[in-house]
């Protein structure tokens, strides 16, 4: 199924995507698309039944805003410099173990919305990630097997990221990455049924219609079940956290001078294979 | 006013702790201790009224669990290297600028909870600090009294760490700080009325009796108002957020070799000038 959440900020009800295209309201079935939904497999049994028996009510509002796929989202964890060849681009070793760090939920926008460059900022970047997002808790998994059952769904996540703010300013990358705004997800989240090998797919990203990033899933260093199993080695996973998984190769950092950070009216596109599109404008904070 | 939360894990009840020390029941004057409390004055001052008139009943079940002071905390800011002292005992330069990383808010336990060794971990630390509450959204303040404006106020934290996550197992230091139980907050939240120089605290820790730390705020290389300020320029501060604002010195780390790290069955306590004081029993997880 592709879930999503259609309405003003805030105000988001939940839907699905049919298989023609086409919002339906969900929100007679669940209260909304979050860790609680995710974590309850019958809700997500009467969603799929009344998908099937065609009786979901369309979105009375169609062309109405997107919002982020999934409300209350918990933590996000980032996995960073986890493609080789992002690794090469950016100068960075090719990492022994994946390297974590967080950004809050608060950074969290729908798809479509408006992404703000911060005041000051003169390197604000972008990159493509695969988002997977949790549904059952977990804690110290030991196999593979048990990481990819904790996973409920996978998204479009673009890891929006201030370069100077993340390395030139003092110690820790989460000041770079906590800007707000700086996590746009969706338009869907895609349970993972529908995601028979999540290490075989296209990530994509333009800004002003140029392709900037292509690449695949299939050249993640550690790929996702590795990544949730290793994780959990050292947080717990709770369902509605997300796990952004890296970028490939070709952001604005790894480009030769003058390079190509974002700047007000640019916009980005990001597409992974059947996730679906985001496209931000970027404005001035 | 001292703000607690009293009850079982999840199913807290806000109070409010009157001058004789006794917790009393405020659940029928508010929903609970979180940001949007303290975006409200209208509601601190109903608490305040009713504490003036001693009409509020007694916590009907004395002796009953304190739980962290603060419900749906947003995000933890943790500032890094932030005392002096602790900066020359890791053997760390003194920060040019804050040092900025994040826990998430699912680590936060109250003050006499247990807190979990995670397994395989063998260099578990302590850190005594000072909380601030923020009550007002805070987006690329200006000056220190907006600063000050914006906290609702102040608790004792233990930003509990692992050094060998934190700073052997690749890139960045979150690996070691959100590992479940890291955040022992409480016993109180004290609005910021009470505390007229959050510059001016005491700081201090016990690990089984033996004093450990013994610092001050006034040692702070960015004190709070600094600190808020400096946040904001980089994310914006919501009401329940918290900003944990570093540790004097005193932690394992910073000893001689054997290193004194946490093993299970240790006993932490925490105490801060005016704000209380926590006690964890350190158990394996």
């Amino acid at each position: 199924m592709k879930l999503l959440r259609v309405g003003p900020a805030g105000a988001e009800r939940p839907a699905l995507l049919d298989v023609a295209g086409i919002p339906r309201d969900i929100s007679a079935l669940v209260a909304d698309v979050d860790g609680a939904l995710l974590a309850d497999p019958a809700a997500l049994d009467r969603i799929r039944r009344a998908a099937e028996e065609g009786t979901l009510p369309a979105v009375d509002a169609p062309g109405t805003r997107i919002g982020p796929p999934l409300a209350r989202v918990g933590k996000i964890v980032c996995i960073g410099l986890n493609y080789y060849d992002h690794a090469t681009e950016v100068g960075a070793a090719v990492p022994a173990e994946p390297i974590v760090f967080l950004k809050a939920a608060d950074t969290v926008v729908g798809p479509e919305d408006p992404v703000l460059i911060p005041r000051g900022s003169v390197k604000t970047d972008w990159e493509a990630e695969l988002a997977v997002v949790i549904g059952r808790t977990a804690r110290y998994l030991e196999t593979d097997e048990q990481a990819l059952a904790a996973v409920a769904g996978y998204a479009v996540a673009n890891d929006v990221s201030e370069r100077e703010f993340q390395l030139e300013r003092g110690g820790q990358w989460d000041k770079g990455k906590n800007c707000e705004t700086f996590s746009p997800l969706g338009p869907w989240l895609v349970t993972a049924d529908e995601v028979p090998d999540p290490q075989a797919l296209t990530v994509r990203l333009w800004v002003n219609g140029r392709l900037r990033q292509d690449g695949s899933t299939a050249d993640q260093i550690f790929p996702v079940a590795y990544v949730v199993r290793y994780v959990s080695q050292f947080m717990t996973l709770h369902p509605g956290d997300v796990i952004s998984t890296g970028t490939p190769a070709g952001v604005a950092m790894g480009r030769p001078e003058p390079k190509p950070y974002l700047r007000p009216g640019d916009v980005v596109e990001v597409e992974i294979e059947g996730l679906g599109r985001q496209r931000q404008e970027l404005k001035q904070a």
